[in-house]
């Protein structure tokens, strides 16, 4: 059984086990360049195709090292989660795959598509209202309810470790990489991107990226401790969520610096990445790109890593097209 | 210089000319494959992805064989073709590599996403009417006034020749394959592929897709001689052109069955393969997916190559969106 040590303590050895743990459930996602981005941003960059993923994002990642982690005993009883969406995903498919129940509470504002998903990969959801007073509040009854253990979308040891092994790949794949630049809700996949690249490549620049109408983990970055929005509202609906300690730790000690871009440049750079690489990503992922495109002076003739999220979007509402 | 030899006497030794010719300026494009889509069909699917090729689509691959195997001489006076879209991109693409003018005679009704593009890649625009035969007599035209090299869209063997790396490459990558599966226009991609099969690997089975609303390719086959259309209507807008002799000759030759869908199964495969698959593709390549779909039997059981042949779309016109 894996044990739920505190995040400060995750070494290199436990991303590598976790590697070796979900291997046989995840896919090792390609990395693809665009000469036309390259060339408009005036960076090489790379990126890190996790909308190929398992259940259509890196989350799957972690969860599948929370639940192949816990002892038959535990498992028995199942897991249970708050999601936004692509953790609610996650945690089923990697559950379905241990044969295990998964519990799931989601805001019913939630795309239907990923509703429809989680009940596709055998997901069981409770709805809460949209908002991380409501969702804590619904969730602690279906814990206390079920008996299941808890894999928090992002504050969970186990669920960094796991997203670790993204940027783990990422590096097998390019050499020599300046900087990394993820989105950063609840800080999750940038923690374990803080987890490897402090471990491996300390030199490396680590960039954030974030809507500028959930600009949380920003304003945290800069206050210097965790400052909390209750329901942020933005397009880019994987980031709305608030850092937490564990996640606090990485970001605090690690990021380089977090950028922030608008509604409209993050919808931008989303139709420009679907027009110009061929593929299908969230807005939440689009984020990174948005920024890189705002500050072309920090990136200019660096090698960047991107890591694309996600590609779980409901096909019948994008942003750029009056439904 | 590249000799414009008969269609009928192409060898694998031309292909594989060809192959190194284009080599710098194309790319060796991946190949995905969707545990759902083949838990949907029964079959096991390996979409060989022209939809990231230079360009966004596989036609870059003739349109460069082309026009590096011209003789300085001739490609002095540049080149022109008429074209309903992704070939018009490919030539403007390839002559802006190797430097040489480049003239296009497009239908007024082409996507305004493809105008844009060919005008971005330096090519130059001459409108006709949205048919076969205003096409052919405005292109006659702007041939007499330049001088340049008429460079057919599918009709023309070095552009079969190039056409026909494309399953070169994926019978590199995915052994074992017992049928491929390609969509069916003007019959380029379709020939192409009859080219390299018939010399590599005979025993395997070629099946063309098309949309039953310009199901010409269909007819000619079970007619046993061409029978064209004028202007057809279709979603699959790279598929409206008739069959000539030097890709009749392949089709009627080489391919196993041409197989046809409806316009709600072609735009159902393709918000399919966005949704699942998270790539962009056209129209047109969505057809051979809802052939699969419609007709199992046929597929289930086989390991089966699907030519993705472009990602050339119009964001603001999603066909299952009304804008």
């Amino acid at each position: 059984m894996l044990d739920k040590v505190p995040a400060a303590s995750l070494t290199l050895d436990d991303v590598i086990a976790a590697h070796e743990r979900i291997a046989p459930y995840v896919h090792r996602t390609p990395v693809l360049t665009s000469s036309y981005l390259n060339e408009l941003t005036g960076a090489e960059l790379f990126f890190k195709c996790e909308n190929f993923q398992k259940a259509g994002a890196f989350k799957v990642r972690g969860a599948c090292n929370a639940v192949f982690g816990l002892s038959d005993e535990m498992a028995k009883r199942g897991v249970a989660t708050h999601s936004s969406g692509n953790h609610a995903l996650s945690l089923s498919y990697a559950a379905g795959r241990r044969g295990i129940p998964c519990h799931v509470v989601m805001p019913r504002t939630a795309p239907e598509a990923k509703k429809a998903a989680v009940r596709g990969y055998g997901g069981q959801i409770t709805e809460c209202e949209p908002s991380t007073t409501s969702r804590e509040a619904v969730f602690a009854e279906v814990e206390a309810r079920t008996g299941a253990e808890f894999v928090h979308p992002y504050n969970d040891p186990r669920v960094i470790c796991g997203q670790a092994t993204c940027s783990r790949e990422l590096l097998d794949q390019v050499a020599g990489l300046d900087a990394v630049i993820a989105p950063i809700g609840g800080g999750g996949m940038v923690s374990g991107t803080c987890l490897t690249l402090s471990n491996i490549a300390p030199e490396m620049e680590i960039y954030a990226a974030e809507p500028e109408q959930a600009d949380d983990a920003y304003r945290s970055f800069k206050a210097g401790h965790i400052i909390a929005d209750d329901a942020p509202e933005t397009i880019a609906d994987g980031l709305k969520v608030p850092l937490k300690d564990n996640t606090w730790h990485f970001v605090s000690n690690h990021v380089t610096d977090i950028l922030t871009a608008s509604e409209e440049e993050i919808i931008d750079a989303m139709k420009l990445t679907w027009q110009r690489m061929k593929i299908v990503i969230e807005a939440s992922c689009a984020v990174p790109l948005a920024t890189i495109l705002k500050n072309p002076e920090v990136f200019r003739g660096k090698r960047v890593g991107v890591i694309i999220t996600g590609g779980n979007v409901d096909m019948n509402k994008l942003p750029w097209i009056e439904g």
